[in-house]
């Protein structure tokens, strides 16, 4: 932390700041500058003292504080190295092979959903998604199915043997999601939902945490600490888009958040071009690129039949262009030296 | 909702379009252009019909679907076109008087709370705020003192006679808040926390929903629009700075947002200058002009001794400087025709 | 400037940076922490220098470079903190009265801009505005009337005796605007066009120059060095919003943009609220919120009748409009110490 | 054009519009709706009438119009359904060969440039860029060699064999310029320099418009149409990042924007990683990434040593990272069709 003085701020306002570093335990080590004063703090430096940079911002004669250590410990590279694999039964999410998790965005009826987990079972995809408790927009928009949704989304795994991904939007379903689900998903909405992250991560289970599209990769990053100081390392991150002035997409996809989140931390990193476009036009492009950019993988919408999804229908593939997707993914994954799996011959 | 169609969009599209637009039992109405067809549909267009607009655009043909009505319904000027009024014990928001809700961001200790309370009152504010759970970005920060918060904001009530406002951030908490507080506040971080929104439209009490700084004024009607669904009028909305490229203050305040807001609801509008500039040096010029474009009222942080505070210290005013914005504030009110407390004689 | 070396950077690289900052003359302080080395520059830091954040940038083992001091120098309150009165004719802005600058987007005719100036000076205007040659984003929008323009708008001066300001978009149009305009404007479109800013400094007219809706009040602030380095001091800053993900108006005006500039810099200030929200019906609010945050006056856009307006007709003020907005800013302006001129009587 | 009245206009505002409509010379086409008329304007619309948006939405009783067709017209795919393809000596830009354009950011001296447009060349760039007139935020920032630095690209383009690519800043450079250029390049800053896009599209050179980082795709396209009405149909687009929230690079890559033009418009897209991240680390990852997504090649920037650089040190590769990227590329490339190429043998 360096703690930077106004220029020309008066002796007695250094002084004080001096004694108020000592009296957190760290060693002022103040240049003899005239113009302005700047004071590095020695120590070591914790995401734990984060709050001393509001204390030190406030103390008078001070013009900023910048924070050198990163505001988080478990999900840096710094504390770990090495990438970390989350392993969801035969699945290692951040291994070469990449996670392709596929499905409708809402489970609609036993039917939809096991005709989607078929399909994308078939081009390739390995895992499998479906939203049982919906976060809408609109109170007037399809909440879900809730648990029997869930009922649904296990009998797809039976039947395909995919793991299952699946959202917790409120603390009361926690339980009987974690029950079912192979990964808990936080949504965009969520991310900051604070205590619903520690309940989360409570269950061990893996889990996987989208950026909200108003938020910092750095919180993303930060977000996931509430997660993993909970005991719980298997945490996923995903890109979803973020909110720019651009609206020829429903969010702005950033392409570099991958590069970015793979050089300060060791987990996975899973890409959606389906709600960072909002357009099934613009998917295969961006998936692509994602995987070209570093990405351990994507998770895209698909539906049997579009026009009559309950949510999503403009960004959702029918499951014959996802199979294209898959095909050009294959090539792509390839070039960067990962695999994605062959489509199951019918 | 109007159904844009491609250039060029073969007939069959067209029919299939306009057969899906009667099977939704409204009538559709065709222009004759010949380079490309625009299908109106007639009939009375609800919010309740906002899932038509992903429904019509994910069909072929379909270039976009442009939403004429809004996607909300209680919260619009439309439905109801008197300004709401928000009573709270001897306090009417959005009436001739403004609100101005003061206090420490958080509540840390008794002695802190209670001067920081009575010095506000003396200034004249009307509306007390303190948080007791608190939804802070890092894990390591400061999380608020929890229930005995609640008892100690209820003393300052009984000490200064002013209604309180405090935050919930989980369901958990929400029978226990509801008992103590006046105004419930949903904070930015849970603005599309809609279960939460649900919840709290259930207490019945007084809501006041910070806009989240990732999100659209739309987006914050329809937030609004989960509370009031479930009987609950009482709703108040609060600007508090978006995230834009400026990092000249923490978010930049959207100003606009309280005309915006006032022409197409009748729910009160709240300004709070310090989280939206992070910095009191600008609050009160954030202050007098949130008022002066027509804010029914401000929240502001005031602490005793920002130093030491264990949240946003460098956003909170100390208690002679809010008392000078409130000097300002009276005459900015009166120049617009509302009133501000007269400070109480020590 | 501080240089933040990388944790665990290896002694070669602190020891090539260290040299690398006596080169510069600057001398180096190096705090003596285990975990990372920070390295202070000691000496005058100028905005000279602004180009040593990329050369220590880009060393090997350098994590980032502060910037401590400004980029800029002759707009900042460090080396000029009275504030600048710029003065045009008998208008003093900056100074108590507030510059209200108003008229026509364009002028389109003698008619229309002599009946627009005679309105504006009616409700107490005291600087006249009119572009004749125009920036439009399409090349089929009608483009200006050129010099026939700044001879109409030079009649109109002649008689209301308001002086006159008008935009300069390409350089070779500089000489002939310059023999007319009693302020050139910069555009937003052109705020980092650097060359047409030098020419425009190099006339030594008053000069306005307008934010550029995707740039910081830094680069503003920047951008106004261009021309006060030409020798020519009497720059205008304007704020006009900024594109953000909020489309209810056309930009975002950033009000606290406001108490920023007025911080860092000397030079006054001016809200554009018209081109800021893009619609005439927010306007007001946003011209008296300005005022009440502390800007030296407003410019807006008045046309006769906007339904023929050539360009900006959406968010221009008819004159009546204009003149209700003026009674209300004058009773905002009192409440914060400043006055606008009293209407004429007919 | 559709014109949406606001919801019970009376009568008479809404024949005024069917009036206003008709005097265009178009056909109104009114649905029968009892809430509120929605006004559709029958007849070839075209580019040229975008003004008539503000027209309209300036007429009482509006509540917004909403523009069907595109506001430019040479760029878009509806006029010219091909993909363009830009001869540029033997390069091809827009087939199948990607674009690779390497070089330094400015031309600092003979030896620099020379020794850079080598080692690009033996890497398989096929064009060379250097910039000679440099727009720098600062001005006290290296502001380029001018007409020397364009004879020593002439000098590295004989040497080479590459054609090469230099940047406009100011009209009056423009004939000396277009003498040296291959083709011209309209910077980010002067994308809406709409004076200096006409003079550009008379030299009838290549040119290639960057996009302003504060600026929508559609205003990208707008841009190119200011160039292409002056004959000039050589036009080559390019995404660079644009300016939101996220810090952690320099601007953000809008990686959707790729697909999007390719949607909208046959001219070729070339993305430039090195301006959007600012950070040397992150340039493969985004080439490839946008490769990936359907560029047609990419600019980046490669200095001899970025630690002596005089602009764009930290983003700049140094040949052998530069070499590396070229590997990666051409197995991305392969992956979805393209080529690159080949490495000259020393």
């Amino acid at each position: 932390m360096v703690i930077i003085m106004q220029a020309g701020a008066p002796e007695e306002e250094v002084e004080a700041v001096i004694k108020a570093v000592e009296k957190t335990g760290f060693r002022p080590w103040v240049n003899p500058g005239v113009e302005r004063k700047v004071i590095a703090l020695l120590g070591a430096m914790d995401a734990e003292k984060i709050e001393l940079v509001d204390h030190f911002s406030a103390l008078p004669g001070v013009e900023r504080v910048t924070l050198i250590s990163e505001p988080y410990k478990l999900p840096s590279r710094r504390t770990h190295p090495d990438p970390t694999v989350v392993e969801v039964g035969p699945v290692s999410i951040g291994g070469a092979e990449l996670a392709v998790i596929a499905g409708p965005c809402s489970i609609e009826s036993r039917e939809q959903m096991i005709e989607a987990a078929q399909a994308v079972k078939e081009s390739g995809a390995n895992l499998l998604r479906g939203g049982a408790f919906k976060p809408r927009t609109s109170p007037y928009s399809f909440q879900g199915l809730g648990v029997a949704g869930l009922q649904i989304l296990a009998e797809a795994r039976e039947l395909t043997g995919l793991p299952i991904i699946t959202e917790v939007v409120h603390p009361g379903d926690l339980e009987i999601i974690a029950k079912y689900a192979d990964i808990i998903q936080v949504g965009a909405r969520n991310m900051q939902n604070f205590r619903l992250l520690q309940e989360v991560g409570q269950t061990g289970k893996p889990t996987m945490i989208k950026r909200h599209p108003g938020c910092r990769v750095q919180e993303l990053l930060t977000a996931s600490e509430y997660v993993m100081l909970e005991g719980n390392p298997n945490v996923i991150l995903c890109e979803r888009g973020i909110t720019t002035f651009e609206h020829a997409t429903r969010y702005t996809f950033d392409l570099s958040a991958i590069p970015v989140l793979k050089r300060f931390s060791h987990l996975p990193v899973i890409a959606d071009p389906s709600h960072a476009t909002g357009d099934w036009r613009y998917v295969t492009a961006v998936a692509l690129a994602a995987v070209a950019g570093g990405a351990d993988g994507i998770m895209v919408e698909v539906h049997p039949d579009p026009t009559v999804a309950l949510s999503d229908g403009p960004q959702s593939l029918r499951p014959e262009k996802f199979a294209d997707l898959m095909r050009s993914l294959r090539q792509v994954a390839a070039a960067v030296g990962r695999e994605v799996r062959q489509p199951v011959a019918q």
